[in-house]
């Protein structure tokens, strides 16, 4: 049985005659409205709009070969750096004449193997992803049916994909690096959970590039593993003060996890950043909104969104193939961090 | 052109071909799985994956007569208010066997009224909405269409559509009242924007309700309208304390908007909230990160999600129609108000 199933779906018959019309005109009104005259465009719309008349996906999808409807799949909807960034997103699109529908994987490679699917049944005509880490089968399956896919939030790593991302090792690393130089040698790294998460590796390995290049010995770094929210980050912090010889800094795989670290700091009654300081990533609101504002590594989201959009468009309607586009991100020294 | 149609698209029919099996034996593996033996099943599906075949929508719908795709349309993405309880939402569907697509309709009622028929159009078997205000004309079409529909965020004033939310306005005036029995007697108000929002209008008249309530001058209630970001509540906040009479407390409509105001107290260097009190509604995360901590109205946002998803299943599956549900809401007494 059919649960949802209306008695009676309104048909583009139904309008056409409601209209005075013939159907050939119809889809014309819904699928290629600069053929059809105002006047006839407002009769059908209306018959459409009075009749509750929905084209369906195939349907529109035969008439007009295109529906016009892009697939995202994002880690999580709870943290800001996506949410913004598909903000910008779906906005670009829907300037560019595309829908947007989205799904969120809650960092389950299993799941976003299931929605990439579900997105291409339902119709999307190009995908936007998060990362490069995942399946060689996700990317073979999306070779065979042809399906744009535009990697954000990284930069992949051979570029065998497109991508609008940037260069999370780099940017972390260049972050260390500040923090070493200016005289830090006991560092304590809140990371998120490295596996599947290429850009959560990613910033770690930027963390340990710049260490070793500085002659320091990798074993000497605390490293705490944990999911990317406040209280993760609190319970690391916490943790990670625990030593004997104490952290003078805690760098952390991303502002929600620094955020964690201040409020824990502020709990056990230590002052940031005279007694530890703390950096973040991401730049989110958040970022300047706690107390001491967090030194963070600045990352253009709602840009990389408007960029990912007009890249995927371009490939979708074969304009350009060449779409990678590395964006620049930059630190942003606030009060978190001090010299020692 | 479509320039996104692969040439050689696999159908139902190279599957079975490929697996030596018919095209009701695959049909069934995609649909009935308890009807097919394990071993068929592993045959027909590795010929399903090595083959790139993706039942469509009408195929899939037709063999099934069922979707299982879930419709959301949110007002932004950019509010952790909504990314958690949709999370939360989401993982609810996913183990009662739903997808979730979602949309986010940037606060614009003609951009909703789009994305409701587009996720129809795609197959959306019910829809969740925020709030209730929004052209009966819409109404009508999910009538017509037979839609299950549940609305969040809000409860329906004459309880008219099926809602799980909770009451904005009597949240918000227990919140006024404690304050001005706390003995604050210039209270500013920075309210999101009202227009086409019925839970902004909501916590704003209970702010009015409680202030006249008390036998206070309409007149004499200091607000301004903005839109629900960081940068809005700052702004909004230097205006309000720009007044002869500086109000003594600032009542925000959100936690985002409270947050930008006690940024920017520190900014102009006020003291929250022994200069002026500030309060908050929604308490996400942010309100216990910012220092001093908000008081606000705790909202049961996961709960919400949960209970919204279990909701409209029901109402799918025909379970029950007699699904609204009225969610408790409590004040948080935070740092960030002190009596006078």
């Amino acid at each position: 049985m059919p649960p949802s199933a209306p008695p009676q779906i309104p048909t583009v018959q139904d309008v056409a005659i409601a209209a005075g019309v013939s159907t050939a005109t119809v889809s014309r009104c819904l699928n290629e409205k600069q053929k059809v005259s105002l006047k006839t465009r407002e009769r059908v719309m209306e018959a459409v709009e009075r009749l509750g008349y929905t084209p369906n996906f195939n349907a529109r999808a035969m008439a007009a070969k295109r529906s016009h409807t892009i697939g995202a799949i994002i880690p999580t909807m709870e943290n800001a750096i996506f949410a913004r960034g598909l903000q910008a997103f779906q906005e670009t699109l829907h300037q560019l004449g595309y829908n947007l529908l989205v799904s969120s994987s809650a960092y389950q490679p299993k799941l976003e193997a299931e929605q990439i699917r579900e997105l291409v049944a339902r119709g999307a005509e190009g995908l936007l992803l998060i990362g490069y880490e995942r399946d060689q089968a996700i990317y073979d399956y999306l070779d065979r049916r042809s399906i744009p896919t535009v990697l954000a939030w990284a930069s992949s790593p051979d570029k065998a994909y497109p991508f609008v991302g940037f260069d999370n090792k780099a940017a972390m690393r260049g972050l260390a690096d500040k923090v070493i130089e200016m005289g830090h040698r006991r560092i304590g790294v809140i990371s998120g959970v490295i596996a599947g998460n290429d850009r959560a590796a990613g910033r770690l390995a930027g963390i340990k590039e710049s260490w070793q290049s500085h002659g320091f010995d990798i074993e000497n770094l605390a490293i705490i593993e944990t999911p990317y929210d406040i209280e993760g980050g609190g319970k690391a912090f916490e943790k990670l003060m625990a030593a004997d010889l104490k952290p003078t800094v805690i760098m952390c795989g991303n502002d929600v996890l620094a955020t964690g670290a201040i409020s824990k700091a502020r709990e056990m009654g230590l002052g940031v950043p005279h007694d530890v300081s703390v950096t973040g990533f991401d730049d989110i609101e958040l970022a300047r909104c706690v107390w001491p504002p967090l030194t963070t590594v600045h990352v253009p989201h709602r840009q990389m969104g408007r960029e990912a959009a007009n890249a995927l468009i371009d490939l979708i309607e074969k304009r350009s193939t060449n779409i990678s586009r590395e964006l620049d991100v930059s630190i942003v020294m606030r009060g978190s961090l001090v010299g020692l």
